[in-house]
């Protein structure tokens, strides 16, 4: 067995030569590209055109986006210091607004940027050590989340997942085959980028974990025929009252197996967003209608043919078991409770 | 506004030359390409290969093919007559096997089998005018069940639909364009085969309805968003009991569609298949895996990922607000009753 790639953001996002260098995430599994962002606004493109994907491996590119800004900044030298910060509050603004659903973006640039000293002279290693201590946070966070997460498993659960649910998943099933529990995953394969079938299933198989690949809309029937035992997925960002926005797609998911009566489980990492009270206060983005248009790059249906891609969706809590994070299992209405218990 | 090309079955599946023509559904609408069958077993391979899609229309092209093997037999003459029946049985179960799920297909070959003179010289003449017959009834089935369906419309309705529902949605569009209602429709894509992208809102758009593309993972948020005011889908077969097996992903929509109060009617042309009485019945078509790991003929996963692709599902008449015949509108427990009332 060997680890999946996206298991480790560091072997698909990092530097090299001063320029962020992202494993294009579009072209897996066929196809190992790598898309060369030799500055902020090439990340921050990168971002939008989904080359990454997840709330929390975003938040970090964003991250390196600022790290490249410091560094033109500091190539440009002393001169151009008077109106550094200007320079610098412009590159936050063009990476926040790149994805608006997920918080972990606009929480760890915050983080980031109030953490700098002014006085100081290097930004630039100041951002990069603050990225490290994120990676490593969401490792560790990642890791917990799958440890809670593998209790709930039952050996011989079949599970169905959404979208890729990020490394969490990965360690939950590695786990979980660590303690001879025998599982299986469905994979829906999560149009219109495909995240299901790139991402999760592949990944899935490279753990040697038997994966089976299904269409959006299959789900349903596979839940009536007694073929799933429980539905996990991540979230993008959870509100303190315990709704979900994830990749859409989630809440009609969720809707299916309140009918079977299956457990729908959160994969929640570092809990819910504290400035976000519920449903109302969570944009969803509107992505580029062509995306619905096209499959595969080939053009589908008619001229005169509109398109509508809201790329998230909004599950109330009522319809989720619990979301795990990684301080524990938590009932939905009452995550705000992660905030309350220790750090 | 010009008539859609798939409002009409003569125009897509026809004779020239002694083959069958069949205009490919799955090149629609960029290309208009001719398969064109020789023989019997062309026009199965055909049907197996998803070139016709829908009941009705999979029932009479079937029909054509048993009209091309009456047409090798009697073009090898008459010593070839002896074992003649064997090999019409041959093409018949041949067929009969091509597509399990609707029951339209095997009615149809039935009918026109059981019809046969034995003594007469001409199977052919007899079969296409059995053939020509079942078009007729189902253009008159068509623009029935659509005049019936056009009467629960209302003006600013906007229709959610899944997979092409054939002929009478459209002409429920275009009586209700004639009377005046203004009506919109969202299309959900329908994967793998994109009949949704492909066929219905295509041909929506060529009535100048206007119509909205989405993946089939987004019904649930549109209609979250009251953007959805009524779901409208077809039926591959009704059973006694008001159960409904149609496209994968029919199932789905109805659950959507109960949690958020909105009426979700079958357009059911000619009434249930008599002699199934219940889901357990109905035969859900498994087709082959590949057809879900690809997408536009593109890899989209793991070469150690499985696939499963079960072509239609089952909705329990619970789930149904009407189903709407050429007869009327049906409450969907009582739907046996359409065999009681006039013909």
């Amino acid at each position: 067995m060997k680890q999946p790639l996206l298991m480790d953001i560091n072997s698909t996002v990092y530097l090299r030569n001063e320029s962020l260098i992202i494993i294009d995430r579009r072209c897996f599994p066929g196809e190992i590209r790598e898309l060369i962002c030799p500055g902020c606004e090439q990340v921050a493109q990168a971002i939008e055109d989904m080359a990454v994907q997840g709330a929390g491996d975003i938040a970090i590119t964003a991250g390196y986006g600022l790290y490249l800004a410091a560094r033109e900044l500091e190539r440009n030298g002393r001169e151009s210091q008077g109106n550094a910060w200007d320079y610098f509050q412009a590159a936050y603004h063009r990476l926040v607004n790149t994805r608006p659903t997920g918080h972990h973006l606009k929480s760890l640039l915050d983080k980031i940027l109030n953490g700098l000293e002014t006085e100081q002279d290097s930004w630039s290693a100041e951002i990069l050590n603050g990225i490290r201590k994120a990676i490593e946070k969401q490792q560790r966070r990642s890791e917990l989340t799958g440890q809670w997460a593998e209790r709930v498993l039952e050996d011989g659960d079949t599970i169905l997942t959404h979208c890729f649910p990020g490394p969490a998943l990965l360690h939950m099933l590695s786990l979980a085959t660590a303690n001879g529990k025998k599982i299986q995953v469905i994979a829906s394969e999560t149009r219109p980028y495909l995240q299901g079938a790139r991402l999760t299933a592949w990944s899935v198989s490279e753990l040697e974990v038997p994966v089976t690949l299904i269409s959006d809309n299959m789900a349903a029937y596979c839940m009536d025929q007694g073929m799933v035992s429980k539905v996990f997925t991540a979230a993008d960002r959870i509100a303190m009252d315990g709704t979900i926005a994830n990749k859409v797609g989630t809440f009609q998911l969720a809707l299916a197996a309140q009918y079977h009566k299956l457990p729908f489980y959160i994969l929640g990492y570092g809990g819910p967003d504290r400035r976000c009270y519920s449903a109302a206060d969570i944009p969803i983005e509107i992505r580029d209608s062509q995306e619905v248009l096209s499959c595969a790059g080939v053009k589908i249906t008619g001229e005169q043919v509109q398109g509508f891609y809201p790329a998230f969706d909004l599950t109330p809590p009522g319809l989720v078991t619990a979301i795990i994070t990684d301080r524990g299992i938590h009932v939905p209405p009452l995550i705000q409770e992660y905030w309350s218990s220790r750090d």
